[in-house]
């Protein structure tokens, strides 16, 4: 018999991510995956691994290497963000960043305004650590800056959580002007903004505007990108950087956190990043490709979907978002997908509680499949949501 | 001016790491460091990092690659542990190990019995959670197992945490009628077990007795283990072994903390692990380098400090432990150690607050510095605290 465990009170918040259990069933049964958010492996194909210094298999330091600190600084410093080394965090993925922030500034019980839809692993974290979120409605016009503003007035949240670039799962791009009001709500509020931005590369029309964080004059702010969309996820080489006064105590989260993240993958994130004509041409290469298939599957859901469900073309990032015209029990529409041998994300977890709409959204990626394989998946995506949607509204 | 930040309420016992401050000024320095508990690079001379397959490049399992898993989980099985791929989890280091146990188990105010001395890495994990630490004293005689059987019943802690294996920071070993004891107290308890066991492939006397989580019955338990001592810490390589019904959540916990671990870093563990024979011949070598520093420091210290300090010579691990026969001002005595080109570590943050005993304690480390460093450094050592001893008792 096995004695009773008292769990920490977190843990009941402690929900599973419907995306991997999707991408663990998809992997396992050979199917076409719209579900997950993958990078095309084809893009490494010209990459030979940088050999690696003796130096990084001793311990190294909690901030990370110095010499790509300074690398990802100077990225960041040519979109008008202010940092350098001095307040640049190596981070194990951009998802430690958001275990950071959440240690950093959320008491159980604490508000935390996001988005609606939101990153659901954002939302999950920011759960597990108790958090009260409320959702600031986000849609094809952008964010509610009513909303926005009125919360911060009445709920005086301590972070402000924004993924502004081509957002997970949306695909929408804020533009500068609704960027430079919520920099001007943010400066007039006592909140912290962490704004996510790891699809900002990942452009198909013009070059998104800057980061929000850079338009603040007042308010602290934290900004998480990665190198998972940039060169390879599996090196989990992500960046944190914040106004100077936060960095003393991400630099203890950190230590507390894992000590360091991998030197070796930091050592060979460093050399591919140094070559910056390579990595542009890499960058070039990732959006030309990603362009053919935005269009693929932009072809592919309007002759399957035409009017039984809305979406933009989104004009970076790795996803579209659909709005069904009608309600559909996505569990059972998933399980029909999966039967076809195609999977879908169901949009429910992207909600906060407060304001999920159940059955009414679906995200489709378009950066791992093939061309071929876009245009065999989304008409079975599509029968699969009919005969779910049958009888439910 | 900058708003004032709303801080979660942990922020309050975020401390920095002394060790990690000494060890940077150590290096900023060049001077000679007995302070950090770093493996000597000489170690790695023989090892050619294999090449690892493009696979690799893209998001893996939370859980950590299956071949790795299964090959530490192997390695615990031949100890005892109860352990498969499917209750073992690659974590970004042990330390991230102490972070996802932390979260499991620790709510505000939780009562997590400790060793006194412990780990002060652990310990600052566990304050970052708001547990309340119970000091078990821990001597020469190993665990104080009344202290242990006392707290269990009335305090009811939620976890204990034990370092049973050349421990950090007093290098002791509990022997296994102390394991076995220890391990019927918890079965009769409510308490989980974390085990933290990094050390026990650096022995240089006789192997050490088992894993005390298996020899429980019914208690649940969390066991971690690294790569870091065995391997390259660089690599970032750790394992967490527990009882089934805790690992789903751990797997959950991952996947908020950070997805996964770096996949190059576990394929290049995967690859060095597997030749079974090369870890074997990398071990007794570590094994045989570290008993000659440990000799070396064993001899330094007895001519340098004769009665003034009292030690037991480790039979493994990293470190020596000298319990100082009068109080010394140890801040002082590290800024004249420094002055004269050495670095040690004060013990003071090894005690949880309760258990403290001011400027009475003194770690050194005998794994990094050479021979003949271990035989300049001592010496100074010892002069710095007799100088700052003066005048305090």
């Amino acid at each position: 018999m096995n004695l009773e465990i008292a769990y920490a009170e977190r843990v009941r918040r402690l929900t599973g991510s419907v995306a991997r259990d999707i991408l663990s069933r998809a992997q396992d049964r050979q199917i076409v995956s719209l579900a997950g958010g993958l990078p095309d492996p084809a893009l490494w194909e010209g990459i030979e691994l940088p050999s690696v210094s003796r130096e990084c298999f001793q311990y190294g330091p909690s901030e990370g290497e110095r010499a790509l600190r300074e690398l990802l600084a100077d990225g960041l410093a040519l979109r008008g963000v202010a940092a350098s080394a001095a307040n640049v965090l190596v981070t194990t993925g951009s998802q430690q960043g958001l275990d950071l922030a959440a240690k950093l500034l959320i008491s159980p019980g604490a508000p935390v305004a996001v988005e609606a839809p939101t990153y659901l692993a954002a939302l999950q974290v920011f759960e597990l650590f108790e958090a009260r979120p409320l959702p600031i409605p986000r849609g094809a016009d952008g964010l509610d800056l009513g909303a926005l503003a009125s919360i911060l007035a009445t709920e005086r949240p301590r972070l402000v959580y924004l993924n502004p670039t081509f957002q997970n799962p949306s695909g929408g791009c804020l533009d500068e002007a609704q960027r430079a009001d919520i920099a001007a709500l943010l400066d007039a509020s006592g909140a912290v903004l962490l704004e996510d931005d790891p699809y900002r590369d990942l452009y198909y029309e013009a070059e998104p505007p800057p980061p929000i964080c850079s338009m603040l004059t007042r308010a602290p702010w934290i900004h998480l990108s990665s190198t998972s969309k940039t060169l390879m996820p599996g090196l989990r080489v992500g960046c944190l950087a914040c106004s100077p006064e936060l960095y003393p105590n991400f630099v203890k989260l950190k230590q507390a956190a894992d000590l360091h993240s991998d030197r070796l993958a930091q050592s060979i994130a460093t050399s591919l990043l140094r070559d910056a004509a390579a990595q542009a041409a890499r960058l070039a290469r990732a959006r030309a490709l990603y362009r053919q298939k935005r269009d693929a599957m932009a072809a592919a859901l309007a002759s399957s979907f035409g009017a039984r469900a809305h979406w933009e073309i989104p004009r970076g990032g790795m996803f579209f978002w659909l709005r069904l015209a009608e309600r559909a029990d996505l569990a059972a529409a998933l399980e029909l997908a999966l039967a076809a041998g195609v999977a879908f994300m169901p949009g429910d977890p992207f909600f906060p509680p407060a304001a999920r709409e159940p059955g009414r959204h679906v995200r489709l990626n378009f950066t791992r499949p093939s061309v071929e394989e876009i245009a065999r998946a989304v008409p079975k995506v599509a029968a699969a949501l009919e005969r779910a949607g049958i009888g439910i509204d």
